[in-house]
């Protein structure tokens, strides 16, 4: 492992721009963006991928394999990726800092704690939290009505038994009430900080949240609660993007986690912008399949920031696509080309979906070892037929020299590639139930959207409230195009049902909930932090 | 400020060895005590202080400001301090770092996340917690009592909602129990980091945590739930201690910051022991007053890590004199001299019980501009009859100029100590209510104990399970050498009624709570969070 110092120095980092976390692990000062503000950006490539299945599909993983790759190419290359929830990486997942050959590191410490900025996080939260709490212990001077405060607390940690409790129990101790807790990638204001420009946007979008309703039914927000000058001096170092490098040396920015459902899960806008001033491509990533991660990237990271993509990388596995033809999880080892040729539907329409962003496609054949070779071909004639460029990706077990292909695909794409088709799919300035209508219609090939009357009520207090102007943040199940998770391949006809609609006013998306969201993951019957265990130097294993 | 790296440098610590946070915070890391460990320990000093008043009597101040004193006058002093908890900070307290010219900096850092060390103690303490619950969830093949789980969650912040919670409530999310929240630093892991002499002893620590009762009343801990390996490696940096300085470049050890009612207030052993290492003087601070803090410093911080203490510093304030002879808090302004004398009650009590403990006090009479010299010459007095030396110390207004007086009389007392003297109170064989009824007729002064119907309960499992071995931490009202908050000055005859006895088995303590000790605060009307405000360079204002 180099020293960060190193890895900062090869990428053009002075050092008195690090703020340094031990020996492999940096926040970039401010003071870095004001030296390069002014430089070219370089080249913007999203990875996203089919719709996921049990199998994994390994998004993170090529985001690292292919930087490495370009790097060994000569091509100057940053990639910008989302830091690890810590609940998740002790429950189901495990750790997400790639694997094999392509990895991020030290990959024990940025699963774990890392910098401190999902606690950060954590704080601003339930910060506000105990003051909206105290606020009514305290006389309620705002008015607020108890039963209508939207705004929960958060944990990073997979705790099911917090999903739904009763709070301020006992003699003195608040008004009861019930209450919960999300897991802090779910916060918004996780979203706020991979959105926001710098600590001044940052400390706007914070006044702006809405933390429930008074007895008017008048909207609340966090500036009323007089919370957000200390939230924001919380944040303080959470805004600074971090610097660390993957197995070959190449520097990683890795800031920022909003969950992919209830947010945009994209890393931070800060970390992007700071990417692309210090590489000739950025390779970055999106969460869930293109159906949501790459459309929430396009639609409201993009927009927002103002950043425009050259590039998407669509990863696929050919074992996700005889899940998508319907092979059960347990014989997805087998060879199958008939299901294989089936679930090719759904590669076929998120190549499509791409196209109508404006972004040239390239797909990843995320190489396994089962994988047959005939498997392998009736997926790169199949992309032949689509007329789009493939390339075979073994980055797990070869790191960059696995990438090659891929990167070489690449580059000839950038080279052509024209930034000024690039558009959002949905104009800003339609109101929220067409664009929703407009995401489920070209995106997920729905034919009719179904607002329940929760949903319904939501709509008519965004037009009271004249919200209009919000973009869309869709909280669907990733498994399916559609909202419903066994809905293979390529579904069509179907409705999708509208639960509820909620909003996030810092980050400036209203949440739109299709089905049963869970905001708080459970521990399965073993998890992951069993596994875990440390030798006598604490050196950490089980981890990843 | 100087750069951490030159403050390391000149207390003799290379580059080799330390873990930068930024430029002004380094973690030491366990190589520095192999280099380290074979000199001979400097000597180290207690400071602590008579019964706490709302005029606030500076023990922390005093910490410092003298450390910076022993410093200017040529005695190599380090100083190993408590780290501050995020929730009183931003809720009454404010920061705790010193003020005036004897302040520990960066002080915004130091009392915000710092080096996410009680982040950490949250996380692994939550850990536990969801996996508890989960346990019960998946099987319960323990056979665990959920009205008998003993381990709550905890957050670091003031939040009184929190104290009593219903969990589990909705479809599928496990068993519905009444459970709660405490702050960070009443989180008995926090003790553990506080008390164990490295990772190995802290694991197991960790592993002999109390969680709960099986249906057979049979206790269950921490090892059997199968977290701690993973709670280990979430604690891996947090056990390593922190390097700052004082406002004059003093090395100060910030690390670990347990509750001082249910827990014992002291630093870390860690901290304390690489400061012997370093310093030739260890000024260090026990919270409360000294019938709480300095009593557990020697009977349980000393006695379990082998550590002798040369001198006690008594910190007294011509206000908290008054106040403890009855003057009410708005009038403590005025002159009073009547009320003083009765108020020296207080500190010739906790003078003689010092003596207990066989380690010589030095009376530290912190200067206030109101103070008149009369009052002052009153204490004096008092000390000179005592026959004990005081010294007047200004170090909140001069710094090391202020303290020169301090510093030269502890060099007096140090030159002459004798720590052979030194015992704790009470003998470790003695079983639990006999060590409690000792503290309470010997340092407290009361003339009974009575036990309730619970703590009689609790008397018996400690039987039953053999744990007589245990020292006793006790949960008192602070402002009291009573467990009545309102009997001031030096109250005799007294009851202390016991509540209950917990078992804080990772530790090594009973706790013994007497009257209602609340370990989750809340906010008050006008938090100090309101008050804070970061300016467009993004310098924290309003924090101390």
């Amino acid at each position: 492992m180099k020293l960060i110092t190193e890895v900062a120095a090869q990428a053009g980092i002075g050092e008195e721009h690090l703020e340094l976390y031990g020996k492999y692990k940096s926040k970039l000062s401010p003071s870095l963006w004001e030296d390069m503000k002014n430089k070219p950006d370089g080249k913007l490539v999203l990875v996203t991928a089919v719709n996921p299945t049990p199998a994994g599909e390994g998004k993170t993983l090529t985001t690292i394999g292919l930087a490495q790759a370009l790097n060994a190419a000569g091509v100057k290359t940053v990639a910008a990726l989302r830091e690890p929830s810590l609940g998740p990486c002790l429950g189901m997942k495990g750790g997400a800092t790639g694997g094999g050959k392509s990895q991020i590191i030290p990959a024990d410490e940025i699963n774990l704690h890392f910098t401190g900025d999902i606690h950060a996080v954590t704080s601003a939260h339930n910060l506000l939290s105990a003051m909206i709490d105290n606020h009514i212990f305290q006389g309620n001077e705002l008015g607020l009505d108890p039963q209508r405060i939207v705004w929960k607390r958060v944990m990073d940690m997979n705790d099911r038994s917090l999903r739904n409790i009763v709070t301020g129990l006992g003699d003195g101790n608040g008004a009861v009430r019930e209450s919960g807790f999300q897991i802090t990638t779910a916060s918004e204001i996780m979203a706020v900080l991979c959105l926001c420009d710098n600590l001044t946007d940052l400390k706007k979008r914070l006044n702006r949240i809405l933390i429930g309703y008074d007895q008017e039914g008048q909207p609340v927000t966090a500036e009323q609660i007089g919370a957000v000058e200390a939230m924001t001096a919380l944040l303080k170092e959470a805004v600074k993007p971090n610097l660390v490098q993957t197995l070959e040396g190449t520097p990683v920015i890795v800031h920022g986690g909003p969950f992919a459902n209830i947010a945009h899960g994209c890393s931070s806008v800060i970390g992007t912008r700071y990417a692309l001033k210090l590489g000739d491509v950025v390779v970055t990533e999106a969460g869930f399949g293109a159906d949501l991660g790459a459309e929430k990237f396009m639609d409201i990271k993009c927009r927002q920031a103002g950043l425009t993509p050259s590039a998407a990388v669509l990863v696929v596995t050919v074992k996700s696509l005889k899940y998508n033809g319907g092979v059960p999880k347990n014989e997805l080892q087998t060879e199958n080309r008939t299901a294989l040729r089936t679930g090719l539907s759904n590669l076929e329409r998120h190549v499509e979906n791409l196209g109508k962003f404006g972004v040239p496609v390239l797909v990843a054949i995320n190489h396994f070892e089962g994988d047959s070779p005939e498997e392998i071909t009736d997926v790169v004639e199949a992309c032949r037929r689509l007329n789009v460029p493939a390339a075979i990706s073994k980055v797990w077990a070869e790191g960059s020299a696995g990438g090659q292909e891929l990167a070489s695909e690449l580059k000839k794409l950038l080279d052509h590639s024209d930034t000024e088709r690039f558009a959002p799919l949905y104009e800003n300035e339609i109101d929220i139930s067409s664009k929703i209508t407009k995401i489920v219609r070209e995106i997920y090939r729905g034919a009719e959207v179904n607002f329940s009357p929760a949903a319904k009520r939501s709509l008519a207090v965004i037009e009271r409230l004249g919200l209009n102007d919000l973009q869309v943040c869709m909280a669907k199940t990733p498994y399916s195009f559609s909202d419903q998770p066994r809905l293979l391949g390529a579904p069509e006809g179907f409705t999708v049902g509208i639960r509820d609609i909620t909003l996030s006013l810092g980050a400036g998306f209203a949440v739109v909930i299709t089905g049963n969201i869970v905001t708080m993951p459970g521990l399965p019957a073993k998890p992951a932090a069993e596994a875990l265990w440390m030798d006598e130097d604490g050196v950490i294993h089980g981890l990843v």
